[in-house]
């Protein structure tokens, strides 16, 4: 499993993801699923995977390679929008199929695989796109502002709570962590470190990713100041009355 | 869908169950999922139920008719302990899986239903189990004070962070209801109005059952209540200084 959130707000984009990848409990790796392209001045792109890793790590391939789409072989530095990028991201999906989804089912395995691609063009807006196994996609909007991928489930009340379009980013980050904490509190198959990446609205350049490890101290000190002001808050809520 | 979720608390049990049931989205009804037999001064029962309605009801009429069990037909009012109510839980499904199982195959349907049934018999300690489809059970203990069945995963954070063994039952009530809420915000398919049980520990007597609806003044309040201050704790919670 994995859990990578992506947030699209009036300035910027969040996105996170964890590394850990497993094959059944007893086969544990440590995978970075979050991948970047850009030219400064002209293109930031971050795609954050979910799903098996021979399809995700082959589509990322093949994105850099270049694939063919409308005739053109393009990559995520050739696209001309970002929603030319997610159909790439699409078209990359379906070669992959191409080539193993036969293989895979008849040994019974399922062809599963997703993407959060985010980023900004030259000359269009920055945008989010969460990118299925099929090669199909939707976008986030401001009425919803985030796109999950993998364990999505347990993360998601604290964003629905809190997010909007108008949070900034440095909220967003710290919501993104807190989601992310629910998820590594619950879910075995999500694990540290992290990877974020935080892309400013119109900047066109790609800030460096941060990892952040069990040590990381703003992590630490979010992960024991939330749990604690939690349960504070939860003790001063009234108790019901009538028992 | 359905979201049920046990408390198994050193003062007693909190059982509470949502009443949605749906076949597709746009067949959805109000079923309760919350059933109780007890006499006072001798045993009181509570049984939840999550899956295909025509299993739970069917597993909950056969309980009321009696089941065989051991070569003798009890029912939750006969069984000497709350483990046999919980084996009884466990035989009852099979009886309808033996009846119906092969048919409901055979229309490529799955034989889903699972039971929480908590409760005290004269002469034993209150427990709580979590009795599966195939009949098999799972008891809850004081490292791990809670059951749920059906939708888990929304509401699951909360209770991790909050809850121990040494929770009293009226905080208990107020986290299940937050737990609950955090799962009706997310799924369609988890719905109002809610039956909420508390057993007080020793008791040996049912205390009304509670229906909570949209207009539950405490209920609404803690929604409410909630939600304001999970955004207010969330706002104090220091940004990040390296962005």
């Amino acid at each position: 499993m994995t859990y990578c959130v992506g947030l699209f707000l009036r300035g910027g984009l969040v996105m996170l993801g964890d590394t850990r990848t497993n094959a059944g409990v007893d086969n544990v790796s440590t995978f970075a699923k979050l991948y970047t392209a850009g030219v400064e001045g002209e293109r930031a792109l971050c795609l954050l995977s979910a799903g098996n890793l021979g399809i995700t790590q082959a589509v990322w391939n093949r994105l850099q390679e270049g694939v063919l789409l409308d005739g053109e072989t393009q990559t995520l530095l050739t696209v001309p929008t970002m929603f030319r990028a997610a159909q790439l991201a699409g078209a990359a999906i379906r070669s992959v199929f191409a080539t193993d989804g036969a293989a895979l089912k008849a040994q019974g395995l399922s062809f599963s695989a997703s993407f959060l691609i985010g980023g900004q063009v030259k000359g269009g807006p920055h945008r989010l796109f969460l990118v299925y196994s099929a090669g199909n996609f939707i976008e986030a909007t401001a009425d919803t502002p985030f796109l999950q991928i993998g364990e999505h489930k347990y993360g998601k009340p604290i964003i629905t709570r809190v997010l909007t379009h108008d949070t900034p980013p440095e909220d967003g980050v710290k919501l993104v962590l807190v989601s992310m904490d629910d998820t590594l509190r619950t879910n075995l198959s999500v694990g540290l470190p992290l990877d974020l990446l935080v892309y400013r609205a119109d900047s066109l350049a790609l800030s460096p990713v941060r990892r952040i490890t069990a040590d990381d101290p703003y992590f630490a000190g979010l992960r024991e100041g939330w749990s604690g002001r939690m349960r504070q808050t939860f003790r001063d809520l009234p108790s019901p009355d009538w028992l």
